[in-house]
């Protein structure tokens, strides 16, 4: 029998997050340690009366490929995958590395130069209805630092909830955000606050991020003013980062440092003038997530926790900040934080003003 | 290190089978135990400046789909399919089914009802440089009642041949057979003769299945005279049939037994009228191929073999006899066996004419 978590995964994709209906076609691209998934996927869409096409990808693949292609090669257009995608009504991206750590040694610059040539492709993607999961398996868990049964405990803990209870809870967030002008982060070390004027608050409800969880915008970037010390560590370029403070003047950091990497967080901000504003001010709602495991996807989102992030900002917020980069950087707020909207406490000691 | 074998399987479909060139597009349409295989097809793709894209089957897809599908969506062209085929150049397939008998207990009905409707995808496929092979794997060393490393010594001798070489001879019999316009095989309790005046014998040299290895034409249907004994069993809608004999009167068989399956074989010869008559004669020249298996990409080119199709004839060999149904059913010729082209002797005692 089918781990029944497997099932109820793949119905969320298909039922809530991508709304297949009758007549979609849906291209489903796994990594081929999702297959388990995939098949649970394929039946909810054939039950619905729609059209499955399962697009491979694999560590091994992936690295087959770098190593053989010819330099002319890197800038052959797929124009078969393409079609595919562009007759699609429904991407979902099953993600399940074997091995996360395939393509270390390769040069960055060869995977650079494809995903420019199949830039259009990705581009085509964000025009449908698309979601982007994870299905746990041994490569995922050794990177998360779990057994295999505590990282499967822990993903479904994330994605099997309530979803259109998550989001009421979520729109009731971002509607609040919007009755004010400004946001506050106050905690250990941190006090925070950007205008918010104009720009959007998005919730994030699991309808392209499955888990998801968090509600955010891109603040008006010159208006960042303060002081702020994130406690959960993440990745950048393989670098390990911790206990990171960043000061800002006029939206810009002025001031920094990091218990542990500070090296690559120095390169990071140098990148180009649009890494020392950020790009991202956001509220991390999914209380299924306890814990960090080191992957953006899910650390992000975990309950009663803000991040920010340092670089590109989103169109869909009216952010106008530039960059290279949008590095997440993350911070527990349960014990002491607070977050006001204008002067309205909206977040503190572990409750939300409803709560 | 990857099985070597593996790497020149690989390298055959490639370069020999299909001769990808930089720019091509190349589909890959793999069943799930083939990965292997295609992890070397991608690199031998890419080497070549060209672009992969990997379409995933397997027997737990096959039947979650065919099991959840409904009705109507038994009607539902999968145009994304069919848009990526069309924007290929080169088409392979890689069989490699975890379960044979993954359908077994599926409404045959639902089975042809999905086939109709992908039937343009099918017919596109066609067009294009098309290879069909398997990769060894468990559930077809079982169907061939052989352990795994057996079969792929199996397989691979098969396959890893000479196809230079062995194209040469297969030229040297087909030119041969057109000096003539008839063909005669006779041996144990067989003397059967027909007319091929005017119709086109094809080698198959391994472009579109590899392994290949038969010499074939479809005769004049109506010509078709005498008796043959087959003594290698085959499959016909999994029942397995031995010891077929044949009696034909002016192309029709007009007797029929089998020591093994006799009612599988009238129910063959009563699908419609044109199961009764020949719609291929053919010679096997894989001496790679030693034994049959009970899977006809590999028994009906058994070097030292002829067979026969009841059924449906092959337009490129101007054969003209239509049916719902082609069954080849082989005989060894290698003790006794000889064959006539004309009044000429072309394979007697294990020999071909120019041994």
């Amino acid at each position: 029998m089918t781990d029944p978590r497997i099932v109820k995964h793949a119905r969320i994709l298909v039922e809530y997050s991508t709304k297949v209906k009758a007549g979609d076609m849906v291209y489903l691209w796994l990594d081929l340690d999702a297959h388990p998934l995939a098949v649970e996927v394929i039946k909810q869409v054939a039950s619905r009366g729609a059209s499955s096409l399962l697009i491979l990808d694999s560590s091994q693949l992936s690295r087959g490929y770098i190593d053989a292609v010819t330099e002319e090669g890197l800038d052959l257009f797929p124009k078969h995958q393409f079609e595919a995608v562009k007759a699609s009504d429904v991407l979902i991206r099953l993600r399940s590395p074997s091995n996360t750590r395939a393509l270390a040694g390769v040069d960055p610059k060869r995977l650079i130069h494809r995903q420019k040539t199949t830039r259009p492709i990705s581009d085509e993607i964000l025009e449908k209805r698309w979601c982007l999961t994870i299905h746990p398996n041994s490569g995922l868990a050794q990177e998360a630092k779990m057994s295999l049964t505590d990282y499967q405990d822990f993903v479904y803990g994330a994605t099997l909830r309530d979803w259109d209870k998550e989001s009421k809870l979520m729109f009731k967030l971002r509607d609040k955000l919007h009755e004010h002008t400004t946001i506050r982060f106050i905690g250990e070390d941190t006090d925070l606050q950007a205008s918010t004027e104009d720009r959007t608050w998005v919730a994030s409800t699991g309808t392209h991020n499955m888990p998801s969880g968090e509600v955010f915008t891109s603040p008006v970037e010159s208006t960042v003013e303060g002081d702020i010390f994130f406690d959960i560590p993440f990745l950048y370029q393989g670098a390990e980062i911790q206990g990171v403070r960043l000061k800002f003047k006029e939206g810009k950091v002025v001031k920094f440092s990091a218990e542990k990497g500070q090296e690559a967080l120095a390169a990071a901000l140098d990148v180009d003038d649009g890494a020392r504003y950020l790009g991202e001010m956001a509220i991390g709602t999914n209380r299924g997530i306890k814990r960090y495991t080191l992957n953006m996807l899910f650390d992000e989102k975990i309950g009663d926790t803000i991040h920010c992030a340092l670089g590109n900002a989103y169109p869909e917020c009216k952010g106008t900040n530039k960059s290279a980069v949008h590095i997440d950087i993350i911070k527990s707020m349960k014990d002491g934080g607070k977050i006001l909207a204008g002067d309205e406490v909206i977040y503190e000691n572990g409750k939300y003003f409803w709560e």
